[in-house]
């Protein structure tokens, strides 16, 4: 599982930061979450493949989290995409985009799927064989969703020595890799474990962003691997952040600590700060797996 | 006059290079004219104060240059602006964005007029004491207008010597100014350029993008000093020109050895060319005072 942030501040681009987006590859799989203005240069840059995104996740409509969408959407029509996309995000962003769209008088040259989000309880949105995303509801400004991406447990490994050691006949593999024992011809039950080994884990993401603190989103992300959370301020605007609804570093850690989260990635940092590490500091004088979030920086999970 | 090219290249943004932007410095007013994605991030690149910038003119509702509109008015929210904005653009331009602002919840912290447009013909648009800028129809694949921008002539200069030999009373200053002769106690008439130097010329400047050639927009442009014309394409792609509505390097010369105009800058290059030095070349070809526009790029004219 490889996480890339194409961007991680707050409020409005800079010369030197991006608003928030990032890619997510998961099971091969390359999931697009927030797309602020600017997200396809930064793809560019990151040399990700515009061809491989078929999901976008739009977290909500604050314009450092969505105002890339148009233009990314535009620039895979201009680029002659054929490919369903879909789009998943607030109720509206149908309506943004396709009134774009109509007035430019450029449709796409792909078919775009709208979900639409409305739900204030955590939902299913997305499932396949081999992942399931589902939302994780925020407390923010208007109606936001985080997103827990998670593979689903693969099958155990078969161990070939040991298969041919028992000279056990090939129909019997797939049963082996779905953790059964196997009898053999003599009466003798060789146990699952004998015969194969553990599958590759499966990994969880979590992201929250933006949020308050809100200890309500702990039971739908408990025990994730990776959870990326919010920490829009420093300590010193703890009360900043609860005005506008926001998290600190500190907060951001203590929803990992209370999660039982294995790793915290921060971000969606506020530009007012000369430089980040010291969101690392205050977050781990809480939780000690940090790390810090930035722009263009690609995090491997295994 | 100085004109700051912020992007000036056709379709998706890149690594390299912009979508239309540009900013017209013109009697002390910042005029920004199209706003593709990315334009703010522009804006701070080339160090243009957002605070100065009061009018914002969109040619058309395709992406390349208008998505970046709603991140700049955002922006100038978020910075806490209280200064009027005045849009002027298709219509439509004020449903999408106060759609977006809407259902972002974020008003902005300054009145926002929109002047939408929907005329065929040439219009006034924008006049105070010192600027007038009207439409100039285009004929592109969606409604269209390029803007001139034109300096209304100055008054005169007072000869100080002059008045103050001829022991004129400062009460005739102002109609000395205004081109009037003076009459002294004696009876003999002083002529005006006797007692006064010719005003700063008016400059003007043409804004044509995009568009498909043509003729009709030579009477509006008719002796400009500065004309903008895009060339998306060279003379090899002529047909392509034709078909999309677009035009050639050469086609935009020829506009301005008919419209007379003194000057020529050339701009909106497709990215499909690995350099735009053959633009000036083959514009070359039809009229000598070509400018090549590029992105970061400032030029002043007196």
């Amino acid at each position: 599982m490889r996480l890339t942030i194409l961007g991680c501040y707050a409020a409005t681009p800079r010369t030197i930061t991006n608003p928030t987006a990032q890619v997510l590859e998961i099971k091969n799989r390359l999931f697009l979450i927030d797309c602020g203005e600017g997200t396809q240069v930064q793809l560019r840059k990151n040399k990700i493949k515009f061809s491989k995104i078929n999901h976008i996740f739009i977290s909500h409509l604050h314009g450092d989290h969505f105002f890339g969408l148009i233009g990314t959407i535009s620039t895979f029509a201009l680029l002659g995409r054929t490919t369903d996309l879909h789009i998943y995000g607030p109720k509206g962003v149908k309506e943004i985009i396709t009134l774009q769209l109509k007035l430019s008088n450029s449709w796409t040259t792909y078919d775009l799927f709208f979900h639409e989000l409305e739900s204030k309880e955590s939902e299913v949105i997305f499932e396949d064989s081999k992942v399931i995303v589902k939302t994780i509801p925020l407390k923010h400004r208007v109606y936001t969703n985080g997103f827990l991406f998670q593979e689903k447990a693969g099958e155990r490994k078969l161990n070939v020595d040991a298969v041919q050691q028992y000279d056990i006949h090939t129909a019997y593999y797939q049963k082996i890799k779905n953790g059964g024992d196997v009898t053999l011809d003599d009466g003798t039950v060789v146990a699952n474990k004998e015969l194969s080994f553990d599958p590759i884990p499966a990994l969880s993401y979590a992201f929250c962003s933006d949020t308050v603190y809100n200890e309500d989103i702990i039971p739908i992300i408990q025990d994730v691997d990776i959870l990326y959370h919010e920490s829009t301020f420093l300590e010193s605007e703890a009360a900043l952040a609860q005005k506008t609804l926001h998290s600190t570093a500190i907060e951001a850690a203590k929803i990992a600590l209370k999660a039982n989260a294995k790793q915290l990635v921060l971000g969606h940092y506020s530009t007012r700060y000369d430089g980040i590490e010291r969101f690392k500091q205050e977050a781990q004088t809480i939780f000690p797996n940090v790390l810090l979030g930035d722009d263009g920086v690609s995090f491997e999970f295994l």
